[in-house]
């Protein structure tokens, strides 16, 4: 980084890219209460930075990096209220520079906000104790004493309310589980392993019970009757529960006696810039997306703009009602950063670690603490690249050290662990690593060895329906500065030729530009991979145009029919990769309002307009997985990891990291552990520091 | 594992899967030398035990298992050999129990051995001092003092030697390059950076010199006259040639403060038991496959009888002669074993590490130890799964502790770093890291800047073909016993129907079971996912078969065409999954001898029998990437990670590893960093001891 004043103090509050500051929150409600007669009570369910257009921040951040003093930008916040109380859902814009409301509008009522938790938890109360609840709940005749739970889940659309304004009204659907009848005092009992038939549906504007649905049980759609219930064994996953832990697994330990090899600056109050092996970037945090980062630059040239995820969504395959509804959108249907762990040191995170905490607004406009949502650490990663002259045997070996930045968050039974991590050789990745505990629903116990059309019994009377996950993230390029393009590269064989061809063996590679927007897919069967290219600059080596690789998994697209709302409302599980023209507020690939949507408002729709690809296009990379439940999957979920990557293409001159010191025993001082040559003691590794042959 | 008496001394020199022993190479030849006149001197070129009839060895090691005394099984070697000086390749089976010779056959002519590192290190000397080589090379007016270092290829097949007997002559094709003019004497120069355009071919019979083919250099096939010759700069990859080296790369150690979680057992003289975290299974070695498993057992059930890399192979795009020919079978030309690095301490490995050497046999069928060959230890990889309950705000959180074991091998160029990984909840990934320096060609100087048909360039002069790595896994499986069958899953979408799927949102999962031997697909576009099981033995939770899923990743199929000699050649190129019948002689799926081989002798030949798949299948595995060079490939490659993993299906009645325990600063101590509230100074990063938010 070129010098430069360390930022901090009161003035970096100002940056543009600075989450809103604890102090914001507090004038964004003061700046827009007075649009209402006083004592109007607004809920507020979102607050957030509104950023300034990509423009002018990018000529702000390059003055800043030049050291040259930016024209300050306006700070706005964008929030989503409801009139406390009712249905009434307004979005607005509020100038926190100029101390007024740019814009404030009610919204179509179709359009719903996300739950918050205080409605939430005000639901789960109100539904247990509700007595028509009770009385259902009574005739399963659970064992006296059986706590029941209830985990409000996110309503869905259906066919059902196509143009029925009742069902424009918001609402809340409820599963209702029991705790283990023998120990229901536990708080942490695994309450999944006691699925019960009862669905409440709540009205999260007054609390209200609208109706019960009863759930089927059974092999087909048949809705029974309730009737007594058996319930089956606990399955609990607290440690304390488990019969015996393991007692030979040993402490394994990340020591960086020097320190780590990262530095970190604020950019902000709660801004904070990550400088390490000639990258740099800033990393932001909002209740919506959870983590962003911005500005990444690899030894000072521009590489990304902005990255985050843009939104994710978990369609169900059961087609029973009311299952059919069930399909989460956790980005705009709740929020990553308002649901982001307290990450632990020492469990979450092993090593030496940096944390940083984020702020998200309650329903009153306060901030909110959401204490060490992200964590910062380098982590060795295996072998970078090694080669060994077999002539002089000597070996050169470079590590392959890696800087995450991590973000872990919960959605009722769920978890999903996100990060971004760089590389020594400009590559970065983006995993998702899905665990938590299966969203299950109840099977009559009778039939917990009969194979099932909709999931896979996990336990007994506990049915895992299929899922799909599907993750969408928006990158925003600036590969080598402006004017970016997507290409294409796919391998072709040559046609069979006695002159060019003649043994039938070659191959070549053919690239192909996107000019317009839309939905592109990769192609393994032609080795298809998209890039983002700068036709401005030229690699120095071979000519060609500077670019980044996009390495996106591909993935069984949406199952549920064209049709469907799960289809129409997911607007980014058709196509592995979606690219639109540039738009300050299209951020989000399902819509800004994804509770209850019904399409029409995501990155289909808007690539569906077929502009121009002018200026630097954004690129939404879509992935995802299938889950086929697995009896190891309950009650904890072995993570599933998906990865996608970011790798310099003809950006570079040669490997930009071949400055990297080799790998050295002086620095890294492994143990040498020996093998007792008279008799191989079992329990009694000896270690020992050096050098050997282990024969 | 069950209480035994230590394996060790002399008697488990004679376990029926221990690696040959140092006196077993010289018993070896020595039985075998007698059937042949006095004086006759043999070329070795293969010795590796002969493993006993799958059968037979698991009656063996279920005795063992059981604390019975095992019915001693006998002794086998497996031997290729040539008569010195001559072509004439022959195959033995020495019996070393009975000291006899079982089997002891002259090959097909056109069957040729691997090279050696005799004939290699021998041809590079007789090539750079040949006076026609050197002829040739004064026509490029290299710089004084240039000097010429020679890579001796495998020559490969094509059509032109079809039915030629004269190309059933064993011959080995050589590429020149030169070191950098300006420091001709660091033998650690990157030469892959000055190609030169003369590949003399050799015979490695007699050393004699066969032809001299002349490389194209421009866009199109066309074979200049050699001319002199204007080479680019340097690019080497020592570190000590790099202009500066990162300082601020600051170490990370791992640390065992109470040593490692795995113990290691000797089952013979050379084989190891490791058992970890409820595993336990048998590594062995040999010149060929280099590191294998065996009798992998979790929690004292059987899941896999053997896993090895069968084979690898390296095509590449350029047609034009003599590079149509270039295709490398790693193992089957070279073998993994004979060429494994000698791994160091803290350089390829980090932690705690325990090395297994190996040993392989010299052309005289002498012991040769192979050091360090490979390495075990374990590893962090981050959160297994996690679960908050967000009402409680409980955490509990287990990370993801794996055992790798490790073997990395160089052929010539290039490196390759092969893992088998095995993790706390019964998975077990394959990983292999391409790596080292891409295989280069010459190219006019002044086309660098040329956009080339065949390949990227990556530095002045200097083009890197196109290619694609195609790997081969041999899984010889056991899941929960005999009688193992093949099937596969798929999603589909139910259609939508009012009553049954009245949304159309379902979708349900379809299995299919593989009767006949075949080369099979993955489909990502149905999530397929292939799956061993055992229909014999039943889930105690749902009643399924019990199975191990496979994920491998689609890829690209050979792109050389069905008539060439890569198509024939390279049997695993065309499907994803083979699976045949167990057959004892059918371990490589190149064929046995893949040296100028014309196809018809591996894995796609024996599953085009159409066998019943009665008793246990042999699946096999090929995974690959088409390898686009990037000029950041250049000096050293990045490396490139592809994954198979083998993941428990309903095989365990829960999550396998609930017992382990959750996560623990008070174990991990982990440390925590603090940014300086007053001012975040750059490079200071306090460490400090204990949690807290750093907001």
């Amino acid at each position: 980084m070129t010098a430069k004043e360390p930022n901090h103090g009161a003035a970096t509050i100002y940056h543009p890219l600075g989450p809103l500051a604890e102090f914001e929150f507090a004038q964004t409600a003061a700046i827009l209460q007075p649009s209402w007669p006083e004592g109007t009570s607004l809920h507020f369910k979102s607050m957030v930075l509104l950023e300034p257009p990509k423009v002018e921040l990018i000529a702000y951040l390059d003055a800043e990096r030049n050291g040259q003093r930016p024209v300050p930008l306006a700070r706005r916040a964008y929030v989503a209220y409801y009139i406390r109380n009712t249905d009434k859902l307004h979005e607005a814009h509020v100038n926190l520079t100029e101390a007024k409301v740019d814009r404030n509008v009610r919204m179509e009522p179709q359009c719903h906000a996300p739950n918050d938790p205080e409605e939430t938890f005000a639901i789960e109360a109100a539904v247990v104790e509700h007595p028509k609840v009770q009385a259902e709940l009574a005739k399963l005749h659970l064992p006296p004493g059986t706590r029941v739970v209830c985990d409000p889940w996110i309503y869905g659309s259906d066919s059902a309310n196509k143009g029925n304004p009742k069902d424009d009204v918001r609402l809340v659907q409820c599963y209702l589980y029991a705790r283990d009848p023998a120990n229901p005092d536990e708080p942490d009992g695994c309450h999944y392993a006691f699925p019960l038939p009862i669905s409440p549906v709540m009205s999260p504007v007054d609390l209200s019970l609208v109706r019960i649905d009863t759930l089927p049980t059974g092999l087909d759609n048949e809705v029974k009757p309730l009737q007594p219930m058996k319930l089956g064994p606990p399955n609990e996953y607290i440690p304390e529960a488990q019969k015996q832990l393991r007692t030979d697994l040993k402490p394994l330990r990340v020591v960086q006696p020097e320190g780590v090899s990262f530095v970190v600056d604020k950019y902000s109050d709660l801004g904070r810039t990550i400088s390490w092996q000639k990258w740099d970037f800033k990393v932001g945090f909002n209740a919506r997306e959870g983590m962003v980062i911005y500005d990444v630059h690899y030894d000072e040239q521009p590489l990304f703009h902005r990255l985050s995820l843009s939104d994710m969504v978990i369609p169900y395959a059961d087609p029973r009602p009311p299952y059919h509804r069930k399909s989460a959108f956790d980005l705009g249907d709740v929020g990553v950063g308002l649901v982001a762990n307290n990450l632990k040191l020492g469990c979450d995170c092993l090593g030496s670690i940096f944390y940083i905490s984020g702020l998200v607004n309650d329903t009153r406009g306060r901030a909110v603490e959401v204490p060490n949502a992200m964590c910062i650490h380098e982590q060795d990663h295996g072998i970078l690249w090694k080669h060994t002259n077999y002539r002089t045997r000597r070996g050169v070996v470079v590590r392959n050290r890696e800087l995450v930045v991590q973000t872990i968050l919960t959605v009722a039974n769920y978890e999903y662990i996100l990060a971004w991590i760089f590389n020594l050789s400009g590559d970065i990745t983006y995993e998702v690593r899905a665990t938590g505990i299966l969203s299950t629903v109840p099977l009559d116990l009778e039939l917990t060895k009969t194979k099932n059309p909709y999931g896979v019994v996990v336990h007994s009377g506990v049915l895992a329906p299929y899922h799909q996950h599907f993750f969408s993230l928006r990158i925003d390029p600036r590969i080598a500065g402006s004017g970016n393009q997507v290409v294409y590269d796919e391998a072709y064989a040559l046609p069979r030729d006695a002159d060019t061809n003649p043994h039938g063996t070659g191959y070549t590679v053919r690239r192909s530009q996107l000019s317009k927007s839309g939905g592109y897919d990769v192609d393994v069967s032609k080795s298809r991979v998209f890039q983002i290219i700068n036709p401005k600059v030229r690699n120095e080596v071979n000519g060609s145009a500077v670019g980044y690789k996009i390495h996106v998994p591909p993935m069984q697209f949406l199952l549920a029919d064209d049709e469907s709302y799960h289809h129409r409302r997911a607007e980014f599980t058709d196509h592995n990769v979606y690219v639109t023209r540039h738009a300050p507020d299209e951020l989000f690939s399902g819509g800004t309002f994804t509770n209850q949507s019904t399409g029409g408002t995501g990155v289909r729709s808007w690539a569906a307009r077929g502009d121009d690809l002018e200026g630097d296009p954004v690129v939404w990379l879509n992935f995802g997985l299938n889950h086929i439940p697995r009896v190891e999957d309950f009650p904890f979920m072995p993570q599933e990891s998906i990865k996608v990557m970011l790798r310099p293409s003809n950006f570079f001159n040669r490997n930009p990291a071949m400055d990297v010191p080799p790998s050295d025993q002086a620095i890294n001082r492994s143990v040498l552990l020996n093998l007792n040559r008279t008799g191989c003691e079992r329990g009694q590794n000896v270690a020992a520091q050096g050098k050997g042959s282990a024969l």
